[in-house]
């Protein structure tokens, strides 16, 4: 397979944005990411966006995206993987420019989830799953699949609701440190742990907001990057998997097969293995799916996730950092963005650009985990300085 | 470039399809497919559905197929560009084996309009443009922008209402030998001239229809497919581009620039020039989209596609035959799986499986012309045998 560099990256402010519209949000991470990699919208080839949508009301984002990114005329794809839509156009972007198709291809997550009230909001979220089946038949939510991995997570390995909780205070504290971050206050487990039920035993400090935002990534070929940067990113291997719609054909919800299945495709792929991961940002929209991930990625053993988060294990000094931009839970969710972000917040670590929230970097390898659903997919990157 | 065959084909039935819900419509093409490739879904590496979706409850569309084909667990994306979210599955899957990411994967377009009454998919069709400007402000429709297209080719070429509807009359010919069309009524120039006015000069039977149909495709890298059949059909090259979401800020309006460039593109790749096709599908949405097509593929000169309808060059026997399914136009325009049954019916002409409609094969080169929405999108596939 060729090569591929990501050669520039780009941000927008998370959080909720009445002020501006989904082409413009777009636009406030792209105009970074041109910058960054020093280049213009004619030096693109191909521009694939991830975004789920629903929540807004333009039918065709994609084309209205690249219309304002000055992109008119490319290569275009929307691409959706539910909330790894943003991974999903990573790795459409990277397979377009590793076949030899182009040289230079944009990646751009966005979402603009705040054009519904949260009720409509709970509802779309919802159907993210079987909707014939999950939702209209038995009125099944989000916040209620991912409190079905927690209970099943806290009979078998007697994970706690302290623990849960120690995983919205640790992305609280990193997202306190990142100026783009959605929820920017650190908070203590008590807030956590009385804070207003949702699905027990996930309350509303356990569950991530729905924000808008935007993240864009640049990548190019291996001769391009060389040409472009000398300190290009390499996407070493993107591992992909999927599981059944109906999540209650799951045989076991204290893992998400998914993960399971696609971290090891993406560690065969990149020749590595979880113990030489620098920094990780794992796929935490509610505090359970934080602890999964460890598990499922290998960063500890099955049922000692609530031990690594007790020992801080997953903070900076630990013996691997997992969202130091704050994850999901502060740092926000716009669904299509987030896969994106990841990897701009995972790119600035392995060139050294993580400021106040630098993770040490050791072997030059992190790893993006985004999930899709309730584990309907999943997209696991590594990524190489 | 690796090289990638396509090993299987099947299509479901188009047309209105209370009987069958979303997945269930999937698998009607993908179980066909599965048979002529000899393969099982144990087999498949990756799934891309095209599908545009709004017309149907599922949120997560791709999620639901990929359960009921027995896919759960393979990499899996939703890929939508509009009218040409199908090819855009195709070029995905394309480029996921190309890139040397797998060895097998399966396209599936699927869409079912049905679910919704005429109005709202007017009205959501409507939208498939800049929703703020064109139509939540203005009101455009699908129909009024090809009448822009129409009337302009008529005002600079001195083409036809007449010559608008020879087309709808080859096409329903071809449509009614298709026992997979959506409309298999044979009609006559006085049915289309005499037929409701839509948006003038278009009329009733100008007019594709909206359709719920399914289409699925399985590629195999070269190795892979030489060793399943001795028939494959090669993907040649795929040609991408887009145009503004804005229809207004286009310069002209008797071409599609997304057309001109991603042919010009999808040639230059192939090495062949539109003398070389055989055989092709264009995008026949509107009468007016398939005389654009002759002239932006380079069938014929600028502003000659009147003179090729009349003189028969689109049909069996003529220069090159076109749309000898049926196309949108009578065939019927599934959305999402537009673009795959293009591809379908293609490679059954290219191994001469056409049946009654079977176009000399000569240079074994076919063309797969899709575009999504007024031009926002085009993919310009071609296959060589």
């Amino acid at each position: 397979m060729k090569r591929v560099a990501i050669v520039g990256v780009g941000h927008s402010k998370f959080g909720v944005r009445p002020d501006i519209n989904l082409p413009e949000l777009a636009f406030e991470a792209a105009k970074p990411a041109f910058e960054d990699a020093n280049l213009t919208p004619k030096d693109i080839d191909f521009l694939s966006v991830g975004t789920a949508g629903g929540w807004y009301e333009e039918f065709l984002p994609a084309v209205v995206v690249s219309e304002y990114l000055g992109l008119s005329g490319k290569g275009l794809v929307r691409c959706e993987a539910a909330c790894a839509s943003g991974s999903a156009a990573v790795a459409t972007a990277f397979h377009t420019i590793a076949s030899g198709q182009c040289d230079v291809a944009m990646a751009v997550g966005v979402e603009k989830m705040s054009e519904v009230d949260t009720l409509t909001g709970v509802e779309l979220i919802g159907r993210a799953g079987y909707y014939t089946w999950e939702f209209h038949n038995f009125g099944m939510t989000f916040p209620g699949y991912y409190a079905l991995h927690a209970t099943q997570h806290m009979k078998k390995y007697g994970t706690t609701e302290e623990q849960l909780g120690e995983v919205a205070v640790k992305n609280h504290k990193y997202g306190s440190m990142n100026p783009n971050a959605h929820l920017q206050r650190a908070i203590q487990l008590d807030d956590v742990l009385s804070s207003r039920m949702v699905a027990w035993p996930l309350k509303l400090y356990d569950c991530c907001p729905m924000s808008d935002g935007a993240a864009a990534l640049i990548l190019a070929s291996e001769e391009k990057a060389k040409s472009l940067t000398d300190s290009p990113v390499w996407i070493e291997a993107i591992g992909m998997s999927s599981d059944t719609a109906n999540v209650s054909k799951r045989v076991e919800y204290s893992s998400l097969l998914a993960t399971l299945i696609a971290s090891k495709n993406a560690f065969k792929q990149a020749n590595v293995g979880p113990d030489q991961i620098d920094v990780a940002d794992v796929h935490d929209c509610f505090t359970i799916a934080e602890l999964l991930a460890y598990e499922d990625l290998g960063f500890c053993k099955k049922g000692e996730a609530g031990k690594m988060i007790d020992e801080g294990q997953t903070e900076i000094g630990g013996k691997i950092p997992v969202n130091v931009d704050g994850g999901l839970k502060a740092k926000g969710h716009p669904i299509g963005a987030t896969g994106v972000s990841m990897m701009v917040g995972l790119t600035r670590q392995l060139r050294k650009q993580g400021g106040k929230v630098q993770a040490p970097i050791k072997n030059g390898v992190a790893l993006a985990h985004n999930v899709g659903g309730t584990g309907h997919y999943c997209y696991v990157t590594i990524l190489r300085s």
